[in-house]
């Protein structure tokens, strides 16, 4: 077991690497905790929770809405939840979005924590403080920033991950090298996903890697005033096929980071898009999904990003070095409608 | 116009008294705004709001939950709303209330300003960032804590407040004086409501007395580990009975501060109570009401400020000075069944 203390802005994360779900005891009083997971999560499972009070979400992205807030809200009034009271979301990042906003409204604010079961939330979807719910088509539009108390990684949780997740999660594990870490890039190039499935201690170490970047990228700007865009990349694009075209988030963010790396070259003489694509491949991930170009534009157009008739997208320099660029959403149409005949 | 910027930990707001409803411009575009107002309230000031995004409620507590929510954000949408879209309350504390809640939540945070335009709203309900929604019978169950930019007081958007509302804002101005301002309950003593109603410039002092009270409260404990929860004199039984009832809140805060006061006999040696009521009657508010105990208690136990078998309930040592008392919740039950075999 590893333990790392960050400090944000209004509070601090312990992150509790290679550790056992007994050990959020530590932070934590069993009667006075409630647990939010998924049906998939607690099925497979169950001994885990229990002693737990736990809330079961059904599970899917498709559920990340205001009903089953609404829902979550129900039952902790009926569990005589009060401000004292402490969540903990186990599950995928769906769950950790959701537990992370219903602890920052429910009578104004409770304590929770994160125990991530899926290599996306471990890597990514649980870390900095980021949370909320879909509306409609729309990803992401309601929400917070609120960091948890702890983030504890178990890795015999993943025992149950489906082979689609794994790759799943690979997706922000490669955003991640792309954006902000060469070697990491190249350390990719020289492995395939088996490798890290059946070494514990070199998972751990991917693991640790990516969560720590993520975390201080976060740390260095908690309320995405600059570097944090950054971790944007491959999602402008991607939040808006992903909900139109019921993709995984994995898939989504590659295909975006393709598309990312294409305008890339206009913007940035960015050279590497072969190299991105032959990495993404071999981890099992797709670099295109055909689309409407007319829909997927009007869902980019109420992306957070945008701002008036820009948005600012972020390009690769090079592999390791992302860049944000203010593009006018006029030429965004153009070469969205310019892909979009391309591949049809 | 007086200005006066307080600091809270996060951001600061300032306070424009005496002011007029164009000042606003100052701080923010027309172009880049969105007013959300009642009906009641646009249809009274419709020229106020001429030139203006405007988001029109249903006006009343009732439509002070989630649907209510949904409407605005899906206008939002609609609207084009942004990361930079400026949202202005202008209304009653139901109002400022959804109003900065949705500021809070929508794309993860708003900036946002308040125009409130009810005695209540002026003195209380808008200032000190608590925001949020009722679900079902339990008041502001859901909510954030989170400071706006403005508070802009244009006393000329009174002209149109019912008796009955300038009535309902007393109840707060009458428990600021009680839990802190002996000299202001002296002065209340003294004068009578129309005397506010007709002199400008008494009711200016009276506003900026209480909110610069409230605010100050609210900078030394904005998070309410200490003397923020003075405030909440006379709310604990005050929101177990205002839904149930139907009661305005002023109504039900008048009533609840005489039931604390009664507790305050018990554990404080209170020998007001006589005189907090002859006040409360001076302003044509309430110091009782018929209640089902049992149904009253059982909203008193999903309080905020109940925790395990125990409640933090505010009473008073003497006339301007408040504290807070921790009490069993079963001396609370047996306190509450004989108020309300007392009165039957």
């Amino acid at each position: 077991m590893k333990q790392i203390e960050l400090s944000f802005s209004n509070s601090s994360t312990t992150f509790l690497f290679n550790a056992s779900f007994a050990a959020v005891t530590t932070f934590t009083a069993i009667d006075n905790t409630v647990i939010i997971t998924d049906e998939n999560v607690f099925n497979k499972h169950k001994r885990t929770f229990k002693g737990w009070q736990t809330i079961v979400l059904p599970a899917g992205e498709q559920f990340k809405n205001q009903a089953t807030i609404d829902n979550i809200i129900n039952q902790l009034i009926s569990l005589g939840a009060n401000r004292k009271t402490f969540l903990v979301g186990v599950g995928g990042g769906v769950v950790t979005d959701i537990t992370g906003y219903v602890a920052g409204i429910y009578m104004r604010g409770l304590s929770f924590g994160f125990v991530p079961t899926s290599i996306l939330a471990m890597v990514d979807a649980s870390i900095g403080g980021k949370n909320g719910i879909d509306v409609g088509l729309y990803k992401n539009m309601v929400g917070l920033i609120r960091q948890p108390a702890f983030l504890l990684y178990d890795y015999s949780l993943l025992s149950s991950l489906p082979r689609a997740e794994w790759i799943n999660g690979f997706a922000e594990i490669i955003k991640h090298a792309a954006i902000k870490d060469a070697a990491m890039f190249r350390m990719l190039e020289q492995h395939k996903l088996i490798d890290f499935k059946k070494d514990t201690k070199l998972l751990d170490k991917l693991i640790q890697r990516n969560a720590l970047l993520k975390a201080k990228v976060v740390q260095e700007d908690e309320f995405e005033q600059g570097d944090r865009k950054l971790l944007n990349f491959g999602h402008t694009f991607g939040h808006a096929i992903e909900n139109s075209y019921q993709l995984p988030h994995g898939h989504a963010v590659t295909i975006g980071m393709i598309v990312a790396a294409v305008f890339s070259e206009v913007y940035k003489k960015f050279a590497d898009t072969p190299r991105l694509t032959k990495l993404i491949q071999q981890y099992g991930l797709p670099v295109y999904q055909a689309f409407n170009a007319k829909k997927v534009l009007a869902v980019m157009q109420s992306d957070k990003k945008k701002v008036k008739d820009e948005m600012h997208y972020v390009l690769l320099a090079k592999i390791g070095k992302a860049v944000v660029q203010t593009i006018p959403v006029s030429d965004i149409e153009k070469m969205v409608l310019q892909l979009a005949k391309n591949k049809a």
